[in-house]
């Protein structure tokens, strides 16, 4: 198991962060995403590494932004 | 019809917005409401003057607080 840790901009309450969640979830091989509200950071196990576009892409879906790393 | 405007604290984004939509527009008589998220105001149109406690409910409900008029 991989676990990565992100920076989500925009996210502002509960709502962002279930979206946040469904939109990285459903990415083949993540099995858990945890988010902190207050830091935008996001943390993602996955089977293994992802790919930062597949997960840019999804963080977009949801209507937020990844921060460079 | 009757239009009041409400002041609801804690939306922040747009999903916060569409809570508050949805659940103001399940109370009975309520045609139509529009949410102005910088500030705050809710209006609501109506077929009826609609009871305090019932739009309290609705705001409580979606998980936001209805201030004091």
């Amino acid at each position: 198991m991989t676990e990565t840790v992100y920076t989500v901009t925009g996210m502002t309450c509960q709502h962002c962060v279930a979206s946040v969640t469904e939109e990285i979830g459903a990415i083949a091989g993540v099995s858990e995403v945890r988010v902190d509200l207050p830091t935008g950071a996001v943390t993602v196990v996955s089977a293994a590494e992802l790919s930062d576009d597949a997960v840019r892409a999804a963080v977009d879906e949801a209507g937020y932004s990844l921060a460079e790393r």
